[in-house]
């Protein structure tokens, strides 16, 4: 088995997925509300590109939920605060989910064989289902704008370790896993500490979201994993 | 001061190195060669990126070293292992070197007001220099081929933490330096098995180059910092 980590959505090739399960990760905040609403109940999430393609939806009967430069969009009932996204907002509703890079991530990881969703709160979980499904792997980072982000590339360094821990047979990591299961390695005892200090993290707490990032820097609080279905993201 | 690193020569845009201090990085083997040859009495090095232009400069009584696919380029003296740039052959010369990434990454970083050359044999003394400089600082990253290269991620990550340690204020890193440099805190202890590890440590040892990376994982042994004057490399 070969695990490669793609450092964000802008470095990310379809044809890189071919064959493979992408884990798409966007811990602030994208995935990390995804595993939240599903775990809150949410039939499922409809990710898609465009506040437009949002809008249509929302005569279909679904719930509309995102944000552009972290706020949440004008109509829009939900933003991307996990927080938000509690049962009683979300149980049994069909949600539409737009977001800067996340939701684009999923959408670039469409050619894989299968799609998951990972953050902190459900990196373990993830490694498992990956385990399981027996294919090559491929993490891509939604990172912040066009760059890097620095708490997508500890979770993917969380992730390889999880795995390589769980596998009977050595795993084959590229540089970018290597060097990002190193920084986990040196990172897992502040991992809040990091994110506060990462880029969107700084971005958040100007903001007024500094609690999101108390809640998405849990780690393995939820077995859940969000998992792509046709155009629907359900638990898989 | 901020610090920020870029992962891959492909990734490098002019404009970032605009009134700042560029530290082109190529551990394997390019940035290793340069300081080992300027140690070893070479009065300079001509970085170039073709091997036409090489051969130009041949009947200018340039010395020609490089390599294409980890290999002497036919017709050149030299290729591109440090321990061929010893003194009976270098000394008091100038060498012209074209390598696959290290040269390039050389060229693109032009823009920078300072240009310094740094590997593992020089990397506390390159992190002395760019202190001096009083500039902000770009790290680029040679890398193999497109795409990122583990043993140059972790000079960075090794040039940003002694350049914490220098500095009496606090240094803003972004979040690639910042992973970086805690992947280097991870690995310090075992810097010749990650750069046998990786990528471009697999393929020249496959190429029968391994007493290449055992010379190149030395640590701080060397005071020279290559830094660009005009088109050539001297000692800084």
């Amino acid at each position: 088995m070969r695990i490669e980590v793609i450092s964000s959505v802008n470095e990310a090739r379809a044809d890189r997925f071919t064959h493979r399960t992408a884990i798409v990760i966007d811990v602030l905040r994208a995935t990390s509300t995804m595993v939240t609403a599903l775990g809150a109940g949410a039939a499922s999430i409809y990710p898609v590109e465009t506040v437009l393609e949002a809008r249509t939806l929302q005569r279909q009967g679904y719930t509309l939920a995102g944000e552009r430069f972290c706020r949440k969009i004008p109509g829009f009932e939900l933003g991307n605060s996990p927080e938000d996204f509690t049962p009683e907002i979300v149980e049994g509703r069909r949600l539409v989910l737009t977001t800067t890079n996340g939701t684009r991530a999923i959408h670039k990881a469409m050619r894989a064989d299968f799609v998951l969703s990972a953050a902190l709160l459900n990196a373990s979980a993830c490694a498992r289902s990956a385990m399981e499904l027996r294919r090559d792997v491929v993490l891509l980072c939604a990172g912040c704008h066009d760059d890097f982000a620095l708490e997508d590339g500890l979770c993917a360094g969380m992730i390889i370790d999880r795995m390589q821990a769980l596998s009977s047979t050595s795993i084959d990591v590229d540089d970018f896993g290597t060097a990002m299961q190193g920084f986990y390695q040196s990172s897992k005892e502040r991992i809040t500490e990091i994110l506060k200090g990462s880029s969107s993290g700084k971005r958040l707490i100007k903001m007024g979201f500094s609690r999101d990032i108390d809640s998405c820097a849990q780690i393995d609080t939820s077995s859940i994993v969000p998992k792509l279905q046709g155009d629907m993201i359900i638990i898989g």
